[in-house]
């Protein structure tokens, strides 16, 4: 019997969401070198990340922490974004769902003018700003790093590792498989079980 | 020698944009009727509309008006949009455009607010809407009546006649030929003339 590899696709939560990190470690660090440790026995498991999603985790990490070991076991690779086709209706989607946060925007633009008959100028646009941005941009697709996530994912016929919500929506649309980080290792660790059974096939 | 069949989908512009219908009629109403005659003598080509911009027409005209001559030379066809692929890199241009259009449209409700120390709060948000829908929706793609004509035009390989500076963007990422509604008139013409002197296929 084979056992047939299988592609995962990491998103920057799995490492530095605070709400879902404790999986792998406290810190940002912890989690990577747990991750590692897991990486290392996984001989069924291949890990990938988009160049981009690696670049906003070295926010998080001091880059000199990263050993070559580290980027043997987690691949960098950008998705062909110019081969990958994808279904024209998902244009729709992405149109109606900017439409319906546009016209939100404006009626949080509109409230705060109004609110400057009791609050002052500066206040009331500190607190527009977090409204606006949050209801811009959160649940939705919104920059470069969540499409390379998506198509790196669906080109690698990949799982998803993500507790973001824009992009297991859209995963979803996709077709792509997801995970929420929470049982990453649960997932990771059942996968050496079973490579440590039977002979792995590359 | 054959002649083979042009495909054309029409944007709402030809009949309705007051800038360029003069060259088809100074009305909606005229406009149809010359499109009508053209139509009728114009064998090498199929014209095509996507019933949601037919829908859009139909605020500009009567539809007791609309004969079934009309009906049977503008073929009403949706695109196929769940068969037709486009490559996935379009959907990192359209979250692009949006992202700009989304921090355009935050300095706008900003410059509202601080607008407040002069001006009467009603007059500020007039305003402020007019600009705001102006920064987010001009220039780009922002309705399912736009994506039904470039997913039209692209699936049938056909010429989109439009004024909108949005979808020419969009037909130029997309491979799609297009033209100005100014010279709809001056092709049809050439078109006529060219199927006169040749016997037309179909």
């Amino acid at each position: 019997m084979t056992v047939s590899i299988r592609r995962v696709v990491l998103d920057t939560s799995l490492f530095v969401n605070p709400d879902v990190r404790f999986s792998l470690g406290v810190t940002p660090t912890e989690a990577l070198g747990n991750f590692l440790e897991l990486a290392r026995e996984a001989k069924m498991l291949e890990f990938y990340m988009p160049p981009s999603t690696f670049h906003e985790l070295m926010n998080f990490v001091n880059e000199k922490q990263i050993s070559g070991e580290f980027l043997l076991h987690l691949r960098q690779r950008p998705p062909r974004k110019h081969e990958i086709l994808v279904p024209g209706y998902l244009l729709y989607e992405l149109i109606e769902e900017t439409r319906d946060r546009v016209n939100k925007g404006l009626r949080i633009a509109e409230n705060g003018v109004r609110g400057t008959e009791k609050r002052k100028i500066d206040e009331i646009i500190q607190d527009m700003r977090k409204k606006y941005r949050e209801a811009l941009r959160e649940g939705i697709i919104d920059s470069r790093e969540d499409v390379d996530l998506l198509l790196l994912a669906r080109e690698l016929d990949a799982l998803l590792i993500t507790a973001d919500q824009g992009l297991v929506k859209w995963a979803e649309k996709l077709g792509i498989a997801w995970l929420l980080p929470e049982r990453f290792r649960d997932f990771v660790t059942a996968a050496i079980e079973q490579s440590g059974d039977q002979p792995a096939v590359d």
